[in-house]
């Protein structure tokens, strides 16, 4: 029988029936089933076929080793914090997208050093512990942080005004499952814009601005590993993130500080900013 | 609120809410609902939706001027054909995908010109007649033609070995609506294989090919555009097309002539073969 609109659905998924990957088949049945009926549903005139062609091109020629457009389509979309949200485990800290950004590694970094190379920012001292879910705190846990700087800019965004690392560190815990690191206070700022997914907010009316936060993701020997942010209290847009991220919980005041004694921990002078928070794993799945 | 699993759609949808234009809204509107459910539906893990960005992104890097990989994906996933079944027009000839292939101007030609440039193949002779759906022929419609060589390549994926243009013209119909043209018998071919969408295909157990055919579309004035191909009756993959393109009226008999005036129109000697049929247009809308 010919292909037609009923049967086409069909035809596409038996065409995937020799698939050796069970979970393959299973994902290429409901993505065909899903996108059938999205066409079915809008009925695209070809011109606008083409345009979604165009469109989609657009987005994987924005890819490049320092930017991630499908991950921005992904977040713009919702998707990426729904599949976030899917995963999340229960009982640890509440996680959250991993962004475009994290595309190059974080450079080492003992406790307490100064992930901002520049020196421009308002300085904020950043600590915390990674526990378990029980409330005990896990040594030589890997917390992976990376940033933008005051003005809303990641170190790869701006290539020629932050050296490579600005912003970006890998730390482990100490002995009494605690981290620490000297940052500046990170702004909120607009998701890149310059390429098909800023176009495709602004055609939409969306703003392209997330609250201020810090990336994170924790890693500890026989725990899930989490992937989370903690936002800025107080920011602009903690209630209409671009990309769906924010949960109330991850909200951390980066409060004023005069402690002198602190303050010298970070090779600072009072008054500087102070964020503290603790980040809980849940044990991994055995 | 914050982001859940069960908000989560409408809250990518509100965003969209400001659209100025109905119909982006109403396709993003409908996106959100089918991307949502086949996310919701299939619970990817963080690791397999890193596996869909990459994919994606391998899918925009492979497309270049001379290739769309973008529609090759849609092809494969039958995705391009129901749209041109949804927009098909009752009573005219009927319509099939686009391919990658149509990337480049075709160069006009004259009725009864070879467009293959090359002369490797087994030579053939193309004509019929343009119709308006009343049997009416349209004189001077435009006919335009591309096809692959008798290896199954197009010029464009052999830069060196076949010349620009070659197995692709322009035509215009004569004063009775008449078309002809000389060329190769075309190859039945594997869509291009080296690129993210032959890995999935190889992953899913399906074979790339795609029956042999002739491209066309097809416009007059007054009327609607007509994108199908014309398929070599006997070829291997009619009945498993790795695009879904086959539909059994678009089939044509490409048998062996021995007529010598029909030959000498074409600069031939018998025997060649031989293909002939009309190609019908419905009226605009207007």
């Amino acid at each position: 029988m010919d292909f037609n609109v009923d049967t086409a659905a069909r035809a596409v998924q038996e065409s995937f029936g020799k698939t050796p990957d069970p979970r393959l088949q299973e994902i290429l049945t409901a993505l065909t089933a899903h996108l059938h009926a999205f066409v079915r549903e809008t009925r695209p005139s070809i011109q606008e076929w083409e345009q979604a062609i165009q469109f989609l091109t657009a987005v994987g020629h924005a890819c490049s080793d320092t930017r991630q457009e499908f991950v921005l389509l992904s977040d713009v979309l919702g998707v990426s914090m729904l599949v976030e949200t899917l995963n999340e485990r229960a009982g640890g800290t509440e996680s959250t997208v991993l962004g475009p950004f994290h595309m190059v590694d974080s450079p080492p970094r003992d406790l307490g050093d100064n992930i901002d190379l520049v020196g421009e920012g308002e300085p904020c001292a950043v600590s915390g512990r990674v526990l378990n879910t029980d409330g005990t705190p896990l040594p030589d846990a890997e917390v992976d942080v990376w940033q933008c700087n005051e003005q809303g800019f990641y170190d790869v965004q701006q290539p020629d005004l932050q050296p490579p690392g600005n912003g970006r560190g890998l730390f482990h815990t100490d002995t009494e499952g605690r981290f620490r690191f000297r940052t500046v206070v990170p702004s909120h700022y607009p998701i890149p814009t310059d390429g098909p997914v800023g176009r495709l907010l602004q055609a939409t009316g969306r703003h392209p601005y997330r609250p201020a936060h810090i990336h994170f993701i924790v890693q500890a020997a026989g725990h899930t590993p989490l992937t989370t942010h903690v936002f800025v209290a107080g920011s602009p847009y903690l209630d209409s993130d671009a990309v769906f991220a924010v949960k109330q919980s991850l909200i951390v005041d980066f409060a004023e500080s005069n402690d002198e004694q602190e303050a010298a921990q970070y090779g600072l002078r009072p008054p500087f900013r102070r964020a503290e928070f603790d980040l809980t794993l849940t044990k991994a799945r055995t």
